[in-house]
């Protein structure tokens, strides 16, 4: 194992501020960081122990090995072009939704993916050690620098591949995207009501414990999994001020049936 | 406060195997369990200090003053048709989606409704006194005596309409069956393409604890959110191969935009 390589961000967003931190707790010293608003540079340099906002993207000069791109998944494949690096600079990506190929205009070969998996807001405290980290990188060299940086901050690193890490993100989407717009929807519903929300969150917390402890299949309760049509059809009718909400029920529903009954 | 009533259970399926021990404990001593399955019955009496199961709806003898039908929606008409019960019995079902006045033909006027907002399942140990109990009377006095039940095993009772309920049971069936469902359809994608299901914990995990903290309106991410209308597509060109999936993500994804552009 050789000594903990320096990193530079380019992005200040909501991973930024989380995962430099981290890695320079962890002795991956970040020293630079880079975003298109010098603002928000500034905010996570303040975070760390001894970085400086980059205003440009010619890292000719960095004194760093590992840039870490933490932009947007369509800003990725522009600043891998532009980005000028020093030599035998790698260079990553944080997307889980982007390819590895995506880099393949880079100036370096020294190229791969770094994709911590979960959801980040600047006001909630992470801790990395328990979020999968997953790595993939064009050469064996670059895989091993990025696991060991991994390993650093989680006890969860894995290599897999871009397909592989496709169908992780759209699993993703399911499990955290879509089951929060179900607790928008439901808070809508209450709100309209003049009902609190409040009242949700313990049956919320257990349906979420009890799923992750006897799997989704096992768990699943209510009128679409009884195959129960008369409250269905008193549902669809409550909702029928809202097109769009009765339209999700009805899907969503159908597709809990049709589950249950294969 | 008079001293708690004798309670007497119709029905022994995941609602009474909970509730029934709690007013047992409670000071509420259930006295008989009455199921169609006779074996269910003694399973939910072999909880309890001094029931006994019970072979017939004929309660005409019976010691207890509060009947609570924990049974399918659809049977408590049929049941409240034909139970037997003593003078001044309290008649209540446990139902979130039905009203009231489906109890309007039963033998006693002093109906009511008893309904404690969670998911219950046999083999996961339930914590009444944090579930919220929602009551609902024809009459001042039996209101009472539901609202003291309630307080007996829960800080969180309260007085709200069939109406009311109704909403709740709508909003409770987005919050807790169709986010589960999300969780399920999640489990799926990764087991179709071996990825292990426990790497999307963390994350779930983290997206509820966010969005009850923080609100989920605050709490989204991810594409849709973003109108990141390319990873829209690649997931959708994903998922083609299970169509009714497929649909699923465009319709939610559909949603999430407008409520986010709106």
């Amino acid at each position: 194992m050789s000594k903990p390589a320096s990193v530079s961000f380019i992005g200040a967003g909501n991973l930024a501020w989380h995962l430099a931190p981290a890695l320079d707790n962890a002795g991956y010293a970040v020293k630079e960081v880079y975003s298109r608003n010098p603002v928000h540079a500034g905010e996570v340099v303040e975070r760390l122990y001894d970085a400086e906002v980059k205003a440009s993207l010619d890292f000719s000069t960095s004194p760093s090995r590992i840039f870490i791109m933490a932009i947007s998944d369509d800003a990725i494949q522009d600043v891998s072009r532009e980005i000028v690096l020093p030599e035998d600079a790698i260079l990553v990506h944080t997307s889980g939704g982007q390819p590895l190929s995506l880099l393949e205009f880079a100036a370096t070969k020294n190229v791969g993916v770094f994709y911590p998996l979960q959801t980040f807001s600047k006001n909630r405290k992470v801790d990395f050690n328990t979020i999968p980290l997953f790595v993939e990188a064009e050469t064996s060299d670059t895989e091993k620098v990025l696991a060991a940086m991994g390993k650093s901050i989680s006890k969860n690193v894995f290599k897999i591949t871009s397909d592989e890490r496709k169908a992780l993100h759209v699993a993703a989407v399911f499990a955290s995207n879509f089951s929060n717009h179900m607790l928008l929807l439901s808070q809508e519903i209450m709100k309209d009501n003049s009902l609190s929300f409040d009242w949700l969150k313990p049956l919320i917390q257990e349906t979420i414990t009890k799923s992750l402890t006897i799997g989704p299949e096992n768990a699943q309760t209510g009128p679409a999994r009884r195959g129960d049509f008369e409250t269905l059809d008193r549902h669809m009718e409550f909702l029928s001020t809202d097109e769009e909400v009765a339209e999700l029920y009805k899907v969503i529903s159908q597709h809990i049936i049709d589950r249950y009954q294969k």
